[in-house]
């Protein structure tokens, strides 16, 4: 079988993972034949770590006009995953995007309005879809075991201490990130959120910029949601708080299931909640109730496995695991409650998309806040996405 | 040793057990001399179960009037008990109340106020005061453990299904019992919550009305507050979901405190949050934690408790678990929630209490609820308080 040819656009935290793992073996049927970045030390690390036979570009220009590739991974700082997937479209390439798909929907909206003309392979690295706790859950909510949702609550700390914000001078900026905790590490969860829940009608939601770090964006959200049948749900994630929690809960007819750790409990109701409502007569009780461990089976893949189905979508037209056009619905969640905490109101979903990205235009504009950073430093982020 | 008289006005589920605790015995140094109530046929059950040394009443007034009582316990529907309680001051009586403290914090401050100048001892039924759980958790709190706290989470479900509604006329209107789950199921649990983390400066609720039950008050709540050193909390309670949650998370700068069943789990940290935060240089990473199950000791005497403790600060001046005084925080949290619900807007604390009262009327006036009540039967709520 052919092999397909892969570029990456950046070689920042992300990109010189993806790089190292396809150079390693790991992604099947996929050659890497060039990089992007616009960084000379990272270009020295990309000869020294991936060889003579992988192409070394310091502009986009460049690469997107002479790189043999037919795929490209653009793993550069959020903002610039719209324009360059277009662009990669644009010379007829298959793209992958890094979480998130973007800043603002306005922009991820007309990416995925060019993907949708361009016929090929596009695809957001939500690696945790891969995970099989999330693959289980989505199995369960989608064969109806829970019955209509009621209820979400998820809450989801990403403890971050100062020094991670002090490396990189773009990092948790208006302008140079777009956005803080809900952009830089929720992006996962909001996906997955609306993966297994679907999307919510509307937000209202409480955001707190720089609450526990020298920063300008937001390091700790509340948000309320309402779905269209009336169920209700929660989302509370701060990079402040430490021990981490992340339990995610959802209450539906049938009972509710937990998400903790590494653990997935359905506590189901024999009788679902709505019959025993009508049918009970004893004044106090409730449905029978049985506590079920559900287990996790299969390997957790993530970023690599990803990769694989991208490559394999492009040879054999494997369907994708996240295709990139959902990138917009995390996004548009993160949008949505950044807006109403600025608006101090509701926000209706799908968002005002302009009005969005005007608010953010001021905050660009009217940022003071000077970096003390100490340099582009590259974290090691293993076992941390 | 004198016995302190003891007088109950009204038997419905909460006024008979006391009655009976009292003729059992259960409450050193009372004795039970006069219960009041409306209906014959639970003076009937009185005089049958009480024996003829109490003396039965069909109105308050007489009550008031020839009772031999020094104290009285009122546990009437929640809108009676602050003009009972202001009354039985006047009377020379000192007074403990069922929970809620009334229906409208209005009424409450009234009532406050009287007992203030009355030199009487007033105390509330807030019977989950004496759970060893929650005195373990204000003690770890009251003495620092947690440090500062940052965020309160607290799910709360009382599942209760439609035939519990249609026990009793009066239940779940806003003319009989002025409210729903606020009101009924959560004054105990919005009493811990101000009880061991504090009174919120603000809320924004998001209420829901007859959501899963033929009902005109809410049975479905989601509560954002905060705090004034900043820290933020969310209550969210349900009557329309089963099985319950009832999993309380407190995170604090040294760590995080879950109330979860009958576990109280400490995740302490060993360095501080906020000054880990200052010194670690790492970027990733956070302070060391030790997962610690707290023991939970001493014995849960609930109501009978909270008698003995009422009736022993009678007689020898002991310090009350529940002053009467502080039911108006937890009836101002519940008034809140709706009164934000209401005007789709933040209510600030202490709230506007004329505002509520108004807000309230209007649904007294307005309501076109029927009920379908199946008569007013007393049910067993053995356990479930």
């Amino acid at each position: 079988m052919n092999k397909v040819k892969i570029g990456i656009i950046s070689l920042g935290n992300m990109g010189s993972s993806h790089a190292v793992n396809i150079i390693k073996g790991k992604v099947k049927n996929a050659l890497l034949t060039a990089v992007c970045d616009l960084d000379q030390t990272r270009l020295d690390w990309a000869r020294e770590e991936l060889g003579n036979e992988v192409e070394l570009f310091n502009n986009t220009d460049d690469f997107y006009r002479d790189a043999d590739i037919e795929g490209v991974i653009i793993a550069t700082p959020h903002y610039h995953h719209p324009a360059l997937a277009i662009e990669g479209f644009g010379h007829g390439l298959h793209v992958m995007i890094e979480k998130p798909a973007g800043v603002y929907t306005k922009a991820v909206r007309k990416m995925n309005e060019v993907a949708a003309k361009a016929d090929k392979v596009f695809s957001i690295m939500y690696n945790q879809r891969t995970r099989p706790i999330y693959r289980k859950l989505k199995d369960l909510l989608d064969a109806g075991e829970l019955g209509e949702i009621k209820r979400t609550n998820w809450v989801i700390d990403w403890y971050r201490p100062q020094s991670y914000y002090d490396h990189g001078g773009w990092r948790a900026t208006w302008k140079g990130e777009g956005g803080g905790v809900l952009l830089n590490q929720d992006p996962h969860q909001l996906d997955i959120w609306q993966w297994t829940c679907g999307m919510p009608v509307r937000v209202r939601a409480f955001s707190h910029f720089g609450k526990y770090h020298d920063i300008e964006v937001e390091d700790d959200v509340t948000a309320y949601v309402e779905y269209e049948n009336g169920a209700t749900g929660v989302f509370v994630t701060s990079t402040g708080i430490s021990p981490e929690t992340n339990r995610f809960e959802i209450a539906g007819n049938r009972g509710k299931i937990i998400v903790e750790g590494d653990r997935l409990t359905f506590r189901r109701l024999r009788t679902p909640e709505r019959q025993f409502n009508k049918e009970y007569q004893g004044g106090f009780g409730q449905p029978e109730c049985w506590e079920c461990e559900i287990p996790i089976d299969g390997d957790n893949p993530e970023h690599i496995g990803i990769l694989n189905n991208w490559v394999a979508a492009i040879l054999n037209g494997s369907s994708l695991i996240a295709p990139g056009e959902e990138g917009i619905n995390a996004l548009m969640l993160s949008n949505a409650m950044l807006l109403s905490s600025w608006t101090d109101d509701w926000v209706d979903l799908p968002i005002d998309e302009d009005l969005f990205y005007e608010k953010l235009q001021e905050r660009i504009d009217n940022s003071s806040f000077n970096k003390k950073a100490s340099g582009n430093k590259v974290l090691n982020v293993e076992g941390t996405f």
